[in-house]
Protein backbone atom coordinates (compact mmCIF):
# COMPACT_ATOMS: atom_id res chain seq x y z
CA UNK A 1 0.00 0.00 0.00
CA UNK A 2 1.56 3.45 -0.81
CA UNK A 3 -0.11 6.34 -1.55
CA UNK A 4 -0.15 7.38 -5.24
CA UNK A 5 -3.01 7.25 -6.64
CA UNK A 6 -3.80 5.16 -9.05
CA UNK A 7 -4.45 6.53 -12.88
CA UNK A 8 -7.97 7.16 -13.44
CA UNK A 9 -7.79 5.24 -16.64
CA UNK A 10 -6.79 1.68 -17.17
CA UNK A 11 -3.29 1.01 -18.83
CA UNK A 12 -3.76 -1.14 -22.15
CA UNK A 13 -1.62 -3.46 -22.01
CA UNK A 14 -1.50 -6.99 -24.43
CA UNK A 15 -3.61 -9.26 -21.92
CA UNK A 16 -6.05 -6.25 -21.08
CA UNK A 17 -6.24 -4.84 -24.70
CA UNK A 18 -9.79 -5.78 -25.34
CA UNK A 19 -9.57 -7.82 -29.17
CA UNK A 20 -13.58 -9.05 -29.48
CA UNK A 21 -16.62 -7.07 -29.18
CA UNK A 22 -14.05 -4.07 -28.35
CA UNK A 23 -17.77 -1.82 -27.65
CA UNK A 24 -18.22 -3.41 -24.55
CA UNK A 25 -14.58 -2.88 -22.89
CA UNK A 26 -13.79 0.11 -21.00
CA UNK A 27 -10.87 1.54 -19.30
CA UNK A 28 -12.43 3.44 -16.58
CA UNK A 29 -10.82 3.02 -13.54
CA UNK A 30 -14.05 4.29 -12.00
CA UNK A 31 -16.05 1.00 -14.05
CA UNK A 32 -13.69 -1.21 -12.19
CA UNK A 33 -14.16 0.40 -8.70
CA UNK A 34 -18.00 -0.10 -9.72
CA UNK A 35 -17.64 -3.40 -10.33
CA UNK A 36 -15.32 -4.50 -7.37
CA UNK A 37 -17.68 -2.23 -5.41
CA UNK A 38 -20.97 -4.62 -6.33
CA UNK A 39 -19.78 -7.82 -5.41
CA UNK A 40 -17.92 -10.10 -2.97
CA UNK A 41 -16.87 -13.50 -4.48
CA UNK A 42 -14.64 -13.73 -7.64
CA UNK A 43 -12.67 -16.38 -9.81
CA UNK A 44 -9.48 -16.57 -8.93
CA UNK A 45 -7.05 -18.28 -11.92
CA UNK A 46 -4.16 -19.96 -10.92
CA UNK A 47 -1.39 -22.88 -12.36
CA UNK A 48 -1.27 -25.61 -10.56
CA UNK A 49 1.03 -27.91 -11.91
CA UNK A 50 0.98 -25.68 -15.01
CA UNK A 51 -2.68 -26.05 -15.47
CA UNK A 52 -5.10 -23.57 -15.28
CA UNK A 53 -7.70 -24.01 -12.18
CA UNK A 54 -10.37 -21.42 -11.24
CA UNK A 55 -11.09 -21.16 -7.69
CA UNK A 56 -13.94 -19.39 -6.57
CA UNK A 57 -12.86 -17.07 -3.10
CA UNK A 58 -14.34 -13.62 -1.45
CA UNK A 59 -12.40 -10.73 -2.04
CA UNK A 60 -12.15 -7.38 -0.62
CA UNK A 61 -10.87 -4.02 -2.75
CA UNK A 62 -9.84 -1.06 -1.08
CA UNK A 63 -9.57 0.84 -4.31
CA UNK A 64 -5.73 0.58 -5.27
CA UNK A 65 -5.55 -3.10 -4.02
CA UNK A 66 -7.23 -6.57 -3.99
CA UNK A 67 -7.56 -9.03 -1.06
CA UNK A 68 -8.02 -12.15 -0.76
CA UNK A 69 -7.58 -15.77 1.11
CA UNK A 70 -5.18 -18.34 0.77
CA UNK A 71 -5.36 -21.93 0.22
CA UNK A 72 -4.77 -22.84 -3.72
CA UNK A 73 -3.62 -19.61 -4.31
CA UNK A 74 -1.01 -19.81 -1.59
CA UNK A 75 -0.45 -23.71 -2.62
CA UNK A 76 0.54 -22.02 -6.48
CA UNK A 77 2.43 -18.82 -4.59
CA UNK A 78 4.78 -21.32 -2.93
CA UNK A 79 5.36 -23.46 -6.13
CA UNK A 80 5.48 -20.55 -8.20
CA UNK A 81 6.29 -17.29 -6.46
CA UNK A 82 6.36 -14.98 -9.57
CA UNK A 83 2.93 -16.53 -11.15
CA UNK A 84 0.81 -14.56 -12.33
CA UNK A 85 -2.85 -14.85 -11.85
CA UNK A 86 -5.85 -13.56 -13.24
CA UNK A 87 -9.11 -12.58 -10.79
CA UNK A 88 -12.34 -12.08 -12.76
CA UNK A 89 -15.59 -10.81 -10.78
CA UNK A 90 -18.79 -10.58 -12.76
CA UNK A 91 -21.98 -9.86 -12.27
CA UNK A 92 -24.88 -11.27 -14.68
CA UNK A 93 -27.73 -8.93 -15.36
CA UNK A 94 -30.00 -10.59 -17.78
CA UNK A 95 -30.45 -12.48 -20.84
CA UNK A 96 -30.72 -10.50 -24.22
CA UNK A 97 -33.47 -12.54 -25.97
CA UNK A 98 -33.22 -11.49 -29.80
CA UNK A 99 -34.90 -12.56 -32.62
CA UNK A 100 -32.31 -14.93 -34.32
CA UNK A 101 -30.47 -17.42 -31.79
CA UNK A 102 -27.40 -15.94 -33.15
CA UNK A 103 -27.84 -12.49 -31.66
CA UNK A 104 -28.69 -13.95 -27.89
CA UNK A 105 -26.32 -12.64 -25.18
CA UNK A 106 -25.93 -12.08 -21.77
CA UNK A 107 -26.06 -8.67 -20.15
CA UNK A 108 -22.86 -8.77 -17.40
CA UNK A 109 -20.44 -6.13 -15.98
CA UNK A 110 -17.02 -8.00 -15.33
CA UNK A 111 -13.92 -7.21 -14.01
CA UNK A 112 -10.23 -8.87 -14.82
CA UNK A 113 -7.20 -7.99 -12.70
CA UNK A 114 -4.03 -9.49 -13.63
CA UNK A 115 -0.86 -9.82 -11.15
CA UNK A 116 1.60 -11.30 -9.20
CA UNK A 117 0.06 -11.56 -5.69
CA UNK A 118 1.96 -11.17 -2.85
CA UNK A 119 1.74 -12.70 0.62
CA UNK A 120 1.13 -10.14 3.31
CA UNK A 121 3.33 -10.24 5.68
CA UNK A 122 2.79 -7.00 7.76
CA UNK A 123 0.59 -7.44 10.65
CA UNK A 124 -0.73 -3.93 10.05
CA UNK A 125 -1.16 -4.12 6.44
CA UNK A 126 -2.62 -8.41 7.18
CA UNK A 127 -5.11 -7.37 9.44
CA UNK A 128 -6.47 -4.36 7.28
CA UNK A 129 -6.54 -6.70 4.34
CA UNK A 130 -9.33 -9.35 6.65
CA UNK A 131 -10.90 -6.01 7.61
CA UNK A 132 -11.15 -4.86 3.76
CA UNK A 133 -12.32 -8.63 3.23
CA UNK A 134 -14.98 -8.85 5.83
CA UNK A 135 -16.30 -5.36 5.25
CA UNK A 136 -16.90 -6.18 1.49
CA UNK A 137 -19.05 -8.76 2.29
CA UNK A 138 -20.87 -7.52 5.52
CA UNK A 139 -20.51 -3.64 5.69
CA UNK A 140 -20.47 -3.33 9.58
CA UNK A 141 -19.44 -6.64 10.70
CA UNK A 142 -15.68 -6.09 11.53
CA UNK A 143 -16.84 -3.28 14.32
CA UNK A 144 -19.23 -5.77 15.40
CA UNK A 145 -17.75 -9.41 15.50
CA UNK A 146 -15.60 -10.87 17.47
CA UNK A 147 -11.61 -9.58 15.64
CA UNK A 148 -9.19 -12.14 14.99
CA UNK A 149 -6.72 -13.03 18.03
CA UNK A 150 -2.93 -13.00 17.37
CA UNK A 151 -3.48 -17.45 16.81
CA UNK A 152 -5.92 -16.79 14.33
CA UNK A 153 -4.15 -14.24 12.50
CA UNK A 154 -1.08 -16.71 12.32
CA UNK A 155 -3.29 -19.62 10.77
CA UNK A 156 -4.41 -17.32 7.90
CA UNK A 157 -2.70 -16.13 4.46
CA UNK A 158 -4.06 -12.83 3.21
CA UNK A 159 -2.94 -12.03 -0.59
CA UNK A 160 -2.67 -8.84 -2.11
CA UNK A 161 -2.96 -8.61 -6.07
CA UNK A 162 -2.54 -4.86 -7.23
CA UNK A 163 -5.35 -2.98 -9.30
CA UNK A 164 -2.81 -1.61 -11.55
CA UNK A 165 -3.60 -3.66 -14.26
CA UNK A 166 -7.23 -4.80 -15.09
CA UNK A 167 -9.69 -5.07 -17.74
CA UNK A 168 -13.24 -3.91 -17.88
CA UNK A 169 -16.34 -5.56 -19.98
CA UNK A 170 -19.69 -4.52 -19.86
CA UNK A 171 -22.69 -5.37 -21.84
CA UNK A 172 -25.84 -3.67 -21.08
CA UNK A 173 -29.62 -2.97 -23.85
CA UNK A 174 -31.51 -4.67 -25.70
CA UNK A 175 -30.23 -6.99 -28.63
CA UNK A 176 -28.81 -5.97 -32.00
CA UNK A 177 -30.84 -6.96 -34.76
CA UNK A 178 -34.12 -4.52 -34.36
CA UNK A 179 -33.67 -3.23 -37.40
CA UNK A 180 -32.25 -6.02 -39.61
CA UNK A 181 -34.49 -8.47 -41.75
CA UNK A 182 -35.37 -10.54 -38.25
CA UNK A 183 -37.29 -7.54 -37.15
CA UNK A 184 -40.38 -8.51 -39.42
CA UNK A 185 -40.50 -12.27 -38.06
CA UNK A 186 -42.30 -11.15 -35.14
CA UNK A 187 -40.85 -12.86 -32.62
CA UNK A 188 -40.53 -11.15 -28.91
CA UNK A 189 -37.63 -9.58 -28.32
CA UNK A 190 -35.83 -7.75 -25.27
CA UNK A 191 -34.31 -8.46 -21.86
CA UNK A 192 -35.10 -10.64 -19.08
CA UNK A 193 -33.33 -8.61 -16.24
CA UNK A 194 -31.43 -10.78 -13.24
CA UNK A 195 -30.73 -9.80 -10.11
CA UNK A 196 -29.31 -10.64 -6.91
CA UNK A 197 -30.91 -9.73 -3.69
CA UNK A 198 -30.55 -10.49 -0.12
CA UNK A 199 -33.22 -11.72 2.02
CA UNK A 200 -34.64 -11.86 5.51
CA UNK A 201 -31.35 -12.87 8.52
CA UNK A 202 -31.81 -16.37 9.87
CA UNK A 203 -30.89 -16.99 12.94
CA UNK A 204 -28.45 -19.70 14.01
CA UNK A 205 -30.73 -21.84 15.65
CA UNK A 206 -27.89 -22.56 18.69
CA UNK A 207 -28.28 -18.40 19.19
CA UNK A 208 -29.64 -17.76 22.50
CA UNK A 209 -33.50 -15.71 22.18
CA UNK A 210 -33.07 -12.08 22.27
CA UNK A 211 -30.13 -11.57 20.45
CA UNK A 212 -31.65 -9.74 17.34
CA UNK A 213 -29.61 -9.12 14.26
CA UNK A 214 -27.68 -5.78 14.15
CA UNK A 215 -28.94 -3.08 11.73
CA UNK A 216 -26.02 -3.61 8.97
CA UNK A 217 -27.18 -7.21 8.76
CA UNK A 218 -30.98 -6.63 8.83
CA UNK A 219 -31.20 -3.29 6.82
CA UNK A 220 -30.01 -5.32 3.96
CA UNK A 221 -32.86 -7.88 3.75
CA UNK A 222 -34.76 -7.41 0.50
CA UNK A 223 -31.95 -4.78 -1.11
CA UNK A 224 -30.17 -5.47 -3.91
CA UNK A 225 -26.91 -7.39 -3.88
CA UNK A 226 -24.57 -6.54 -7.13
CA UNK B 1 -21.21 -38.03 -27.81
CA UNK B 2 -21.97 -41.70 -26.86
CA UNK B 3 -24.51 -43.87 -25.31
CA UNK B 4 -22.08 -44.72 -21.91
CA UNK B 5 -23.22 -43.10 -19.13
CA UNK B 6 -21.52 -41.56 -16.93
CA UNK B 7 -20.43 -42.71 -13.80
CA UNK B 8 -22.77 -41.56 -10.72
CA UNK B 9 -19.60 -41.15 -8.55
CA UNK B 10 -17.28 -38.58 -10.08
CA UNK B 11 -13.77 -39.79 -10.05
CA UNK B 12 -11.28 -38.48 -7.37
CA UNK B 13 -7.86 -37.07 -9.42
CA UNK B 14 -5.26 -35.55 -8.25
CA UNK B 15 -6.86 -32.38 -9.41
CA UNK B 16 -10.20 -33.16 -8.10
CA UNK B 17 -9.47 -34.48 -4.76
CA UNK B 18 -10.39 -32.03 -1.93
CA UNK B 19 -7.40 -31.10 -0.04
CA UNK B 20 -8.97 -28.36 1.80
CA UNK B 21 -12.75 -28.83 3.69
CA UNK B 22 -13.13 -32.41 2.88
CA UNK B 23 -16.51 -32.03 4.54
CA UNK B 24 -17.74 -29.70 1.65
CA UNK B 25 -16.31 -31.79 -0.78
CA UNK B 26 -19.04 -33.92 -2.86
CA UNK B 27 -18.13 -36.64 -5.43
CA UNK B 28 -22.38 -37.34 -6.27
CA UNK B 29 -22.57 -36.95 -10.05
CA UNK B 30 -26.27 -35.83 -9.42
CA UNK B 31 -24.83 -32.63 -7.40
CA UNK B 32 -22.82 -31.75 -10.54
CA UNK B 33 -26.12 -32.03 -12.36
CA UNK B 34 -27.83 -29.87 -10.13
CA UNK B 35 -24.86 -26.99 -9.99
CA UNK B 36 -25.00 -27.08 -14.01
CA UNK B 37 -28.45 -27.04 -14.21
CA UNK B 38 -29.34 -24.20 -12.03
CA UNK B 39 -27.11 -21.93 -14.31
CA UNK B 40 -25.72 -20.56 -17.52
CA UNK B 41 -22.42 -18.75 -16.87
CA UNK B 42 -19.45 -20.25 -16.15
CA UNK B 43 -15.57 -18.83 -15.45
CA UNK B 44 -13.07 -20.58 -18.35
CA UNK B 45 -9.86 -20.75 -16.94
CA UNK B 46 -7.39 -21.55 -20.31
CA UNK B 47 -3.94 -20.77 -20.41
CA UNK B 48 -2.87 -17.71 -22.87
CA UNK B 49 1.08 -17.34 -23.54
CA UNK B 50 1.20 -19.54 -20.72
CA UNK B 51 -0.38 -17.04 -17.90
CA UNK B 52 -3.95 -17.93 -16.35
CA UNK B 53 -6.92 -16.16 -18.12
CA UNK B 54 -10.53 -16.64 -16.27
CA UNK B 55 -13.41 -15.50 -18.73
CA UNK B 56 -17.24 -15.73 -18.26
CA UNK B 57 -19.02 -17.42 -20.63
CA UNK B 58 -22.62 -19.26 -21.21
CA UNK B 59 -22.70 -22.80 -21.59
CA UNK B 60 -24.72 -25.59 -22.14
CA UNK B 61 -24.97 -29.41 -20.38
CA UNK B 62 -26.35 -32.34 -21.38
CA UNK B 63 -25.07 -34.20 -18.48
CA UNK B 64 -22.20 -35.68 -20.18
CA UNK B 65 -20.81 -32.71 -22.10
CA UNK B 66 -20.30 -29.20 -21.46
CA UNK B 67 -21.04 -27.02 -24.53
CA UNK B 68 -19.52 -23.16 -24.69
CA UNK B 69 -18.52 -20.59 -27.26
CA UNK B 70 -15.03 -20.21 -28.81
CA UNK B 71 -13.37 -16.55 -28.58
CA UNK B 72 -10.76 -16.74 -26.11
CA UNK B 73 -10.84 -20.51 -25.64
CA UNK B 74 -10.33 -21.54 -29.09
CA UNK B 75 -7.39 -18.94 -29.41
CA UNK B 76 -6.12 -20.78 -26.54
CA UNK B 77 -7.05 -24.27 -28.24
CA UNK B 78 -5.33 -23.11 -31.79
CA UNK B 79 -2.64 -21.98 -29.76
CA UNK B 80 -2.29 -25.44 -27.55
CA UNK B 81 -4.76 -27.32 -28.69
CA UNK B 82 -4.21 -30.23 -26.09
CA UNK B 83 -4.19 -28.14 -23.49
CA UNK B 84 -6.28 -28.66 -20.31
CA UNK B 85 -8.72 -25.89 -19.30
CA UNK B 86 -10.70 -25.69 -15.78
CA UNK B 87 -14.56 -24.61 -16.22
CA UNK B 88 -15.71 -23.23 -12.83
CA UNK B 89 -19.91 -22.34 -12.17
CA UNK B 90 -20.26 -21.17 -8.62
CA UNK B 91 -23.87 -20.18 -7.23
CA UNK B 92 -23.35 -18.02 -4.00
CA UNK B 93 -26.25 -18.42 -1.51
CA UNK B 94 -25.41 -16.66 1.10
CA UNK B 95 -22.94 -15.02 3.96
CA UNK B 96 -22.75 -17.10 7.05
CA UNK B 97 -22.39 -14.43 10.00
CA UNK B 98 -20.51 -15.84 12.93
CA UNK B 99 -19.63 -14.61 16.29
CA UNK B 100 -15.97 -13.89 15.55
CA UNK B 101 -15.09 -12.59 11.82
CA UNK B 102 -12.74 -15.56 11.79
CA UNK B 103 -15.62 -18.14 11.31
CA UNK B 104 -17.36 -16.02 8.45
CA UNK B 105 -17.86 -17.75 5.54
CA UNK B 106 -19.86 -18.28 2.24
CA UNK B 107 -22.96 -20.43 1.38
CA UNK B 108 -22.16 -21.89 -1.77
CA UNK B 109 -22.41 -24.16 -4.26
CA UNK B 110 -19.71 -25.00 -6.68
CA UNK B 111 -18.39 -27.19 -9.67
CA UNK B 112 -14.91 -27.02 -11.28
CA UNK B 113 -14.67 -29.61 -14.98
CA UNK B 114 -11.19 -30.12 -15.79
CA UNK B 115 -10.61 -31.57 -19.09
CA UNK B 116 -9.20 -30.95 -23.32
CA UNK B 117 -11.75 -29.00 -24.77
CA UNK B 118 -12.35 -30.16 -28.51
CA UNK B 119 -13.66 -28.34 -31.29
CA UNK B 120 -16.92 -29.15 -32.37
CA UNK B 121 -16.73 -30.11 -36.07
CA UNK B 122 -19.75 -32.38 -36.79
CA UNK B 123 -22.93 -30.45 -38.61
CA UNK B 124 -25.46 -32.26 -36.06
CA UNK B 125 -23.45 -31.91 -32.80
CA UNK B 126 -22.65 -28.29 -33.69
CA UNK B 127 -26.58 -27.64 -33.90
CA UNK B 128 -27.11 -30.01 -31.14
CA UNK B 129 -24.82 -28.01 -29.02
CA UNK B 130 -25.76 -24.58 -29.73
CA UNK B 131 -29.66 -26.17 -29.00
CA UNK B 132 -28.30 -27.02 -25.32
CA UNK B 133 -26.43 -23.42 -24.92
CA UNK B 134 -29.45 -21.76 -25.50
CA UNK B 135 -31.96 -24.19 -23.81
CA UNK B 136 -29.56 -23.71 -20.63
CA UNK B 137 -30.14 -19.71 -20.65
CA UNK B 138 -33.23 -19.54 -22.11
CA UNK B 139 -35.50 -22.77 -22.16
CA UNK B 140 -38.00 -23.03 -24.71
CA UNK B 141 -35.80 -20.43 -27.18
CA UNK B 142 -34.70 -22.33 -29.75
CA UNK B 143 -38.23 -23.61 -31.04
CA UNK B 144 -38.94 -20.14 -30.85
CA UNK B 145 -36.64 -17.70 -32.22
CA UNK B 146 -35.21 -18.27 -35.16
CA UNK B 147 -32.28 -21.00 -35.77
CA UNK B 148 -29.16 -19.91 -37.28
CA UNK B 149 -28.26 -19.72 -40.89
CA UNK B 150 -25.57 -21.79 -42.75
CA UNK B 151 -23.46 -18.82 -42.21
CA UNK B 152 -24.18 -18.14 -38.96
CA UNK B 153 -23.20 -21.56 -38.16
CA UNK B 154 -19.99 -21.43 -39.93
CA UNK B 155 -18.84 -18.24 -37.80
CA UNK B 156 -19.72 -20.28 -34.36
CA UNK B 157 -17.57 -22.17 -33.02
CA UNK B 158 -18.49 -24.29 -30.49
CA UNK B 159 -16.49 -26.03 -27.67
CA UNK B 160 -17.61 -29.47 -25.74
CA UNK B 161 -15.84 -30.70 -22.90
CA UNK B 162 -16.54 -34.25 -21.36
CA UNK B 163 -18.09 -34.00 -17.87
CA UNK B 164 -15.55 -36.93 -16.60
CA UNK B 165 -13.59 -35.09 -14.46
CA UNK B 166 -15.42 -32.60 -12.31
CA UNK B 167 -15.32 -31.55 -8.40
CA UNK B 168 -18.16 -30.62 -6.89
CA UNK B 169 -17.74 -28.12 -3.38
CA UNK B 170 -21.17 -27.19 -1.41
CA UNK B 171 -21.20 -25.17 1.92
CA UNK B 172 -24.75 -24.89 3.58
CA UNK B 173 -25.91 -24.46 7.23
CA UNK B 174 -25.00 -21.67 9.91
CA UNK B 175 -21.46 -21.00 11.40
CA UNK B 176 -19.36 -22.73 13.37
CA UNK B 177 -19.02 -20.98 16.40
CA UNK B 178 -22.50 -21.48 18.06
CA UNK B 179 -20.74 -23.68 20.54
CA UNK B 180 -17.60 -22.66 21.23
CA UNK B 181 -16.34 -19.95 23.85
CA UNK B 182 -17.65 -17.23 21.27
CA UNK B 183 -21.35 -18.29 21.40
CA UNK B 184 -21.21 -16.38 25.12
CA UNK B 185 -20.97 -13.19 23.51
CA UNK B 186 -24.36 -12.45 22.75
CA UNK B 187 -23.21 -11.73 19.37
CA UNK B 188 -26.12 -12.31 16.34
CA UNK B 189 -24.86 -15.30 14.32
CA UNK B 190 -26.85 -16.68 11.54
CA UNK B 191 -27.19 -16.94 7.41
CA UNK B 192 -28.14 -13.54 5.90
CA UNK B 193 -29.45 -15.68 2.01
CA UNK B 194 -28.75 -14.37 -1.06
CA UNK B 195 -30.55 -15.21 -4.29
CA UNK B 196 -30.80 -14.48 -8.20
CA UNK B 197 -34.35 -13.90 -9.82
CA UNK B 198 -35.80 -13.13 -12.41
CA UNK B 199 -37.54 -9.65 -13.46
CA UNK B 200 -40.24 -9.04 -15.46
CA UNK B 201 -39.66 -9.08 -19.21
CA UNK B 202 -38.87 -6.10 -20.62
CA UNK B 203 -39.53 -5.41 -24.97
CA UNK B 204 -37.14 -4.39 -27.07
CA UNK B 205 -37.86 -0.47 -27.68
CA UNK B 206 -37.58 -1.27 -31.71
CA UNK B 207 -40.51 -4.17 -31.56
CA UNK B 208 -43.35 -3.72 -32.93
CA UNK B 209 -47.25 -3.20 -30.41
CA UNK B 210 -48.65 -5.95 -30.23
CA UNK B 211 -45.97 -8.85 -29.75
CA UNK B 212 -46.32 -10.19 -26.36
CA UNK B 213 -43.91 -12.45 -24.65
CA UNK B 214 -44.20 -16.02 -25.21
CA UNK B 215 -45.38 -18.32 -21.97
CA UNK B 216 -41.56 -19.82 -21.83
CA UNK B 217 -40.36 -15.98 -21.29
CA UNK B 218 -43.07 -14.38 -18.84
CA UNK B 219 -43.72 -17.37 -16.94
CA UNK B 220 -39.83 -17.16 -15.57
CA UNK B 221 -40.57 -13.49 -14.24
CA UNK B 222 -40.41 -13.10 -10.43
CA UNK B 223 -38.74 -16.88 -10.06
CA UNK B 224 -35.68 -18.14 -8.76
CA UNK B 225 -32.41 -18.53 -10.77
CA UNK B 226 -29.84 -20.63 -9.59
Amino acid sequence: MNDHALPATLPETERTRHRRLREQGSLDRAELDAILGAGFVCHLGVLVDGQPMVVPTVYGSDGRTLYFHGSVASRSLVASPEATVCVTVTHVDGLVLARSVFEHGVNYRSAMIYGVPRAVTDPDEKLAGLRCLTEQAAPGQWDYARQPSRKEMAATVVLALSLAEASVKIRTGGPDDGEGPDAALGIWAGILPLTASWGAPEADPLLPTGIAPPPHISNRAHTRAG
